[in-house]
């Protein structure tokens, strides 16, 4: 695949697939599904972040004209619970509630206004208890037990999560640990030792669509229309719940609006399901932007970051200890605290490491997978210290980095897959067009940069797809990977077109659907590209062979000396015959289809210190230049420049919107974003109170760098792209805060209040 | 496949899947879908059999509340005509009406009765012409002609069909031709030599659920949900018609109420669709039982048979002639006329053979693929004269028959597939059972019995399937055959669950979608248990195959000596894994599906006189001894018994209740049915003037038996069926009247006054 290649639709920003459909609003998502009978999900949520549901009557609520069942503890008593990883959550609250927003009970009503007056009149005492609403809380002595008894535990991805049994009687639930070399011996021999710790705040995935879910409970049938990111993961989930086989449970995904890992496993599905099959009929919940705040976010996080250097700027020791506030609910929360753990090293050469990373309980909203997957937290911390030691050791942070960053074919740990890409390139790419070495011309100007790597592609996949070429040359694409809006939908179609010669116009992809579209763990954890893309491109391939075969023999021609150009396969004397003859010659009729399949799935090594060798290096550098008000403290980004490691941009386009997007994303959670708590209430759940970057947060210069080398494992070379823009947002905006006012925060976000009170002395 | 098996699941009368569905109504056909934006459409229709539409104005219709638009002639002009065989068949009439109830224009409106009321208001010209409602009406000097143009050809699997140059000018639309030994020759070889002329009358195939259609054209896409036996071909003509890639056509279809060949290849969908790209959002059309009455009809008929005979009882010689009345379109006329001319000959041995069979357009509603596709007619001849013939010659019917039947192994023509079974047996059992050597108890008591065989399968099939197994052992089964009440899904289903030795319960047959579904040509001639049989026996054992590699592995043992059972895979030592410990060790995770494939495609043969030799023969008997009332002319069948070839009964329960439905769908053309027109006006499309046979009509005496000697191709043995009771019915019939009282009626139906005017010497 290295070889060079004149590629006819890969590597064109053709018109998206699902562009058309979109723009005209002709797109349709969960919320537009209408089944008939279809009643209207409203779920009641606890007011209290802490209490014992001491009673729930829900017959005056029933009695209200239009209502056609109520869903409480009374009705669940036979159903498992549930969670990403540990099995810890109920369908409703049964014995007590965890957080504000914990779903107490649910009605189905006619219409989605007599639901929601129904829940008013749902009656209900509670026992209040103390609450922890920090990880500060959570660990004090003495402290509140979120969950009294351990949870159950659970399998993901063939990795099985089971609560310590030492963490018993405590709010810790997972603890992921790290070691090599010796660290204390590490810091001995360092000539200077650098201790810090960093805050990363509560944010929410806020996708546009929020979470929804139309169930129909038919007979022994449980079909999900559902606003998703891994259907075939949430019909396990399903299944194991509602104690059925895999082949009654149905998921079929429309289009769905962002995830961001907010819609990953499962969460409000199992509610919707037993609604619908209280109330015999289908049901359609949708969240409103306040219930989607209170059923998932990102993890809060503390990182004690302790880092051992040499005289001449060489890491030496790294000690690391993470704590991650997951919330009422584990979720995801032991995988992402795995994987912070893991990418906690950052993208050095450090011969002693230790790595301890927490998971922490609250009496808040429960924290999953967000894109970046524990990333966030942690390249926040490690690239800000970076730029600490380098500033203490008068080294330029940009030599520094350079000094210590692994190189191409290095082992980020033993047994994972070497480093795939040269580190330096795109930090001096970073660094070159942020203008490093530039002289400013203004005062309070600051420059930062940062240089992250996450392992892509998730934890461990297995994936495959299926093409089916038809009578006319139509090319039908079974893919289980979900279109969120990331373009994956183009991006595939554009690697069958290729490999099948057909324009990208003749490619469909078919209704996500369990029962029909072959198997996908997932689409997460930007590996689509890699994954589904390398099954697609078997399947294209498969579908080829097949078709080249059928040509050779009625073109009486050695399969070796056909190709394939614009919808006819051709001999090297320049004779071609269109694929509908081809079809047609071999199935006897304009009928028949060719169908081609292909599968992935990543290897496993117990070398490897997550049982499985990385699928790719996602790495990506940012360079930044800020302006400081020093009156006001806010913090204006004049240019920032953004360099993605793709391999090869199967649409080039898209991959640049997609490392735009995660920019934003990251100057989200950098200057503005944070879910505040206050006494146990989230008191920011909206769009007024919690703001999000639009179109003035822009920076005024935007640059977005794709480096093509060909180096991914992917289709034509390319990788996994769309979390890693996010990754150094936040270090490099703090880094050039620093440059600029020399300040130092420590605490996201870097609000205009932080930074004028850092400025100002007061804290 | 010959040798002794132990079945699992095969040959039970398991509970049929879709059962629990069906009786609880939670089965979703065509007309429960609702699509969001959804419109209704209803269709004006010709009120003259014939007449030049000399105006058309629509705007009254336009401008009533509610009302979305109408659709006339002017709207269609850049789209095709469409046809079943010939494109002959415009959307909505544009220069003339061609049969009372031709569409003339359509409305969308937010309702039913809307659109219902707007009919009324859409203002139409007619100028009357001449109409030609019979075959002799059509075929008289200076006929008028339905078609001034000669049609277009069109494509059906793999056959050109086109009408003949000389027939321009001339009602006649098609002419097939089949020759062999010589006639005339051999008419003057024999010692006898009889003509008769038998008439078959218009029918309708009465699905209870009449066609229905939801189209929704949405940007270039076409999507419908249609209650149609043949998805796939259906594309195909909405492709043609439309002018858009086969990619760009998607059809769901739900569970279809019946079909019967009414709902094969394209009725009302062009019109749907039209009406949504002219509304701009999806409508629903679904006809009145009156509109299916007047959309597809079984063709009358009118077959001379002429036939020598040898002194001592053989036939010699046998010259056939059809005229077959295709109404005002050819829909799959032509195809229904190939095939009975074909299957003019009958299951005998003649030296001499020739046939001439030809379509005629006439002012009537079209007539088309019809359970048995102009079978029916030529046994209903054939059946009889042999009958005539033996009595004349004073030779028993069943010795007669017996001494002429074609041996197992002959050819039926030269190149066709050998038949299959020994004719005889059936004959033997069907005789037995009705007690054709018992002596008369009562007067006007008398016994028939009919031998009848049809090339099954259809012309020439292309099909596949695949099988999903997932990670529980679970199976999804991908199949392309509409259930239609006929069982199919069950049936599939069992061949999937023996071959993955799995509970049926585990399999779950996925939502047929022409965007996922591997392609199948049609629902059709009794093909699906050998054609999708096969594809899903062979998609299953692919599976299969994977799955035991996959075992072999894990287990360090040879393939050759794993077996499956129970959801285990088993070795000769009595150690077993489960699929789920299989399929977790392939995976490495709980996670990832075996996709098995399978496909079918008969033989092209240009020795076959179709072009490709019968992928099975369908042979059935039939035994009836009837009571005739003398004074009322009243028939009453005391018993029938029907003897079925079916290789090997998959569902032995199903098996009979189809040779049941065929047996009573035979006794309403044969005692009742018939579409009458009069003035150019059908006079009873409503169940209450046409009188379909109900619960009194079932014989008192009613016996199914089914032929198990595994001689099919199918799976394990089996063959089609579902349409050989319905052939030998109204000559059994026909012949027990003769046995009983002695009259000879050549028309159906048999109607009392027919018989009591043959009685009492009154035509």
């Amino acid at each position: 695949m290295k070889k060079a290649q004149a590629f006819r639709v890969v590597g064109n920003a053709l018109p998206r697939v699902d562009g058309e459909d979109k723009v005209t609003g002709r797109a349709v998502y969960t919320s537009d599904v209408r089944v008939p009978g279809m009643a209207y999900g409203k779920i009641l949520r606890s007011p209290y972040p802490h209490a014992r549901l001491a009673r729930i009557d829900t017959r005056k609520a029933e009695r209200l004209t239009g209502v056609i069942t109520v869903l409480s503890r009374e009705d669940i008593a036979r159903y498992e619970l549930f969670g990403a990883t540990y099995k810890d959550q109920p369908i409703v609250v049964v014995d007590k509630v965890r957080y504000v927003g914990d779903p107490v009970a649910a009605v189905a009503a006619a219409d989605g206004a007599t639901a929601e007056d129904a829940l008013a009149l749902i009656e209900t005492e509670y026992e209040e208890l103390p609450a922890v609403t920090s990880i500060e809380e959570a660990l004090a002595p003495n402290a509140p037990l979120v969950h009294e008894a351990s949870a159950g535990g659970g399998e993901l991805m063939g990795y099985h999560y089971q609560p310590p049994k030492e963490f018993r009687g405590s709010n810790l639930c997972y603890r992921f640990t790290y070691e090599r070399g010796d660290v204390a011996e590490g810091f001995k021999k360092s000539a200077y030792v650098f201790e810090d710790t960093f805050q990363f705040s509560r944010v929410h995935q806020f996708s546009m669509e929020p979470h929804a879910t139309v169930a129909h409970v038919s007979g022994d049938m449980i079909t999900l229309w559902a606003s998703t990111q891994d259907p075939f993961t949430l019909r396990e989930h399903i299944s194991a719940v509602f104690h059925v086989p895999l082949n009654k449970v149905r998921i079929i995904v429309p289009y769905v609006g962002g995830g961001y890992g907010g819609k990953l496993s499962v969460k409000t599905e199992p509610l919707a399901v037993a609604l619908s099959w209280k109330a015999g009929r289908p049901v359609k919940v949708v969240h409103s932007i306040e219930e989607s705040f209170k059923t998932v976010s990102r993890h809060p996080a503390r990182y004690r970051v302790k880092t051992g250097v040499s005289r001449d700027g060489r890491l030496i020791a790294r000690e690391c200890e993470i704590y991650m506030d997951t919330g009422a609910y584990a979720d995801a929360g032991p995988r992402v605290t795995q994987k912070a753990g893991y990418r906690a090293v950052g993208p050095y050469r450090i011969p002693h490491v230790r790595t301890d990373a927490y998971t922490v309980y609250t009496n808040t909203v429960p924290a999953g997978a967000f894109r970046g997957f524990g990333t966030l937290q942690v390249t926040w911390a490690y690239e800000s210290q970076m730029d600490i030691i380098a500033r203490k050791l008068n080294i330029d942070p940009l030599e520094f980095r350079l000094k210590n960053l692994l190189r191409k074919g290095q082992e980020y740990t033993p047994g994972d897959t070497p480093v795939d890409c040269d580190l330096s390139e795109g930090l001096l790419r970073a660094a070159t067009d942020v203008g490093w070495k530039r002289k400013k011309t203004k005062p309070n100007i600051g420059r930062g940069l940062s240089c992250c790597m996450k392992d892509g592609g998730g934890t461990y996949k297995v994936a495959s797809a299926a093409v089916k070429l038809t009578a006319d040359g139509s090319v039908f694409l079974l893919t289980g990977t979900v279109e969120l809006g990331q373009g994956a939908r183009t991006a595939l179609s554009q690697v069958v077109a290729e490999e099948l010669a057909v324009p990208l116009e003749r490619v469909i992809v078919a209704q996500l659907d369990t029962d029909a579209t072959p198997y996908d763990a997932a689409t997460n954890a930007s590996s689509s590209m890699v994954v589904m893309g390398l099954c697609v491109q078997r399947a294209a391939q498969d579908a080829r062979r097949q078709l080249l075969r059928a040509a050779a023999r009625h073109l009486k021609e050695k399969v070796e000396r056909l190709s394939l150009n614009k919808g006819k396969v051709c001999n090297a004397k320049g004779r071609s015959v269109s694929y509908e003859e081809v079809m047609t010659k071999t199935f006897g009729a304009k009928a028949g289809e060719i169908i081609g399949r292909g599968s992935y799935q990543d290897r496993k090594s117990s070398a490897a210190v997550l049982g499985s060798p990385t699928t790719f290096w996602e790495t990506s550098w940012g360079g930044v230049e800020v302006e400081v008000d020093r009156d006001s403290g806010q913090v204006k980004i004049l240019k920032y420049v953004s360099v993605a490691d793709v391999g090869k941009a199967i649409h080039p386009l898209q991959c640049e919107g997609q490392d735009e997007g995660a920019v934003m994303f990251g100057i989200g959670h950098t200057l503005m974003e944070e879910m505040i708590y206050h006494d146990g209430q989230l008191v920011n759940p909206n769009l007024i109170d919690y703001r999000v970057p639009h179109f003035g947060d822009v920076p005024e210069k935007f640059e977005t760098i794709l480096l093509e080398n060909r180096n991914g494992p992917g289709p034509y070379g390319s990788k996994g792209m769309g979390e890693g823009g996010l990754l150094p947002v936040a270090p490099a905006v703090a880094n050039a805060i620093y440059d600029a006012v020399g300040v130092r925060i420590r605490d996201l976000p870097l609000t205009p209040e932080k930074v004028w009170r850092a400025l100002h002395g007061k804290s």
